[in-house]
């Protein structure tokens, strides 16, 4: 019990190498999923399940889960290690995100990745932790099936530039995604929910995007924005082909 | 102190006619906006506003506030009660909220409005209040520019269409964004995180719309797909503009 509830800081989870996915439907995915289940712990059976599971009592799983209401079903599973080779992202799109750090946003970031196609999320180390609960609550299984590595985005986009991959940045003072020459492929870095992507990581972008405004408010939700611009690179790939 | 605080309560809100914005960027943003600002607390003083302030201690203000961390500075806003038109909306887009529940989403789907230039939000009275803390926090200064009304949908979209307002309806069984006749005005309906766009008004929409799935996630999230939606309305809009 101590120890699924300790898997709510990041410090543990790395430690362990182990994660929690709660409530029924990220139970199903997580089972559906090559990423490895070490045990289901559950208040009932669940017909959906056939995995065995561990009973405990209401106020045993209380104390392990993370949510207001829980569902009475949560798994630890190993945290996957993807292998991140950059040759392999020459014909594909990928995101590089930049201090991501709203658990709700890196979900619905990966997530979105997901519905798009995106197969790898490559994250700086200060990016928040795709593992946390809120962040694998809000990525609905998608945690499951894309590949999110993290490492030193200065590294990984200088050896894509060197391997001949266009690198995007979203940033404000970009050129109009509508207008901007949209590649099939290529890597899309998303920056800060505030700060934006740092100037180092801009600089080694071949074309900087940004969504027209045509209100008031100073930005876009970060999230909302990579939805908006990952929607508009497959809107192009789409046109290119039937065309 | 026990007032602010009860504000946190959305019933609370209603009686008193009142909400709380916290932090220095969003005082500032509502001291700018045209909603009327009843006083301001802060801990001490703040170069940037010019307010008068009333000045309490840090435990005074950590009692009334909502925040983890708290910025030390607060104010307390007259809700506005906007009018709402049908007919003063014919020539814009205009947002139709069904449902969406998490203050987060509903936060940053205004922000989104306001950033794409749309002046009106239409919800459903089981979408989240705006004024809520944590939508108030994600709408980042959208929620004091965007008219946000609460009225019952189906009276509003029945009026619209008598109105010869098209209607459109997100949906997962809609036609594809990139190939549906987006107007350059209308009604955009969202519907609930889970539940998506109720039937009983998905059938008052003249065009169901989705944006295609190019990988394994159910759906996308409400918020983000919103924004997908606005900017491919709005890029269409502009496309027609310039050719």
């Amino acid at each position: 019990m101590q120890m699924v509830r300790s898997l709510r800081n990041k410090k543990e989870r790395n430690e362990h190498g182990l994660f929690v996915a709660e409530g029924l439907k990220a139970v199903k995915e997580l089972l559906a999923s090559r990423v490895k289940t070490r045990s289901v712990y559950a208040v009932r059976k669940f017909d959906d399940i056939k995995a065995p599971l561990n009973l405990v009592s209401e106020s045993e799983f209380a104390k392990m889960s993370s949510m207001k209401t829980p569902q009475g079903i949560l798994a630890v599973a190993e945290k996957p290690s993807h292998k991140l080779s950059v040759g392999e992202l020459k014909n594909e799109l990928t995101l590089a995100l930049a201090g991501i750090r709203d658990p709700g946003n890196m979900g619905s970031i990966v997530r979105a990745a997901d519905w798009f196609g995106i197969k790898n999320v490559v994250c700086s180390s200060d990016t928040c932790d795709i593992y946390n609960p809120k962040a694998i609550a809000a990525a609905m299984g998608s945690a499951f099936r894309v590949k999110v590595h993290y490492t030193d985005p200065l590294a990984f986009l200088s050896e894509a530039k060197n391997n001949g991959i266009t690198v995007y940045a979203s940033a404000t003072d970009g050129v109009s995604i509508y207008e901007a020459k949209l590649s099939a492929q290529g890597i899309i870095i998303i920056g800060n929910e505030s700060k934006g992507v740092p100037e180092e990581l801009k600089s080694l972008a071949a074309v900087k995007i940004s969504i027209p405004s045509f209100g008031e408010a100073e930005s876009l939700n970060a999230a909302l924005a990579c939805a908006a611009i990952c929607c508009e690179f497959r809107r192009r790939k789409m046109s290119r082909e039937t065309a």
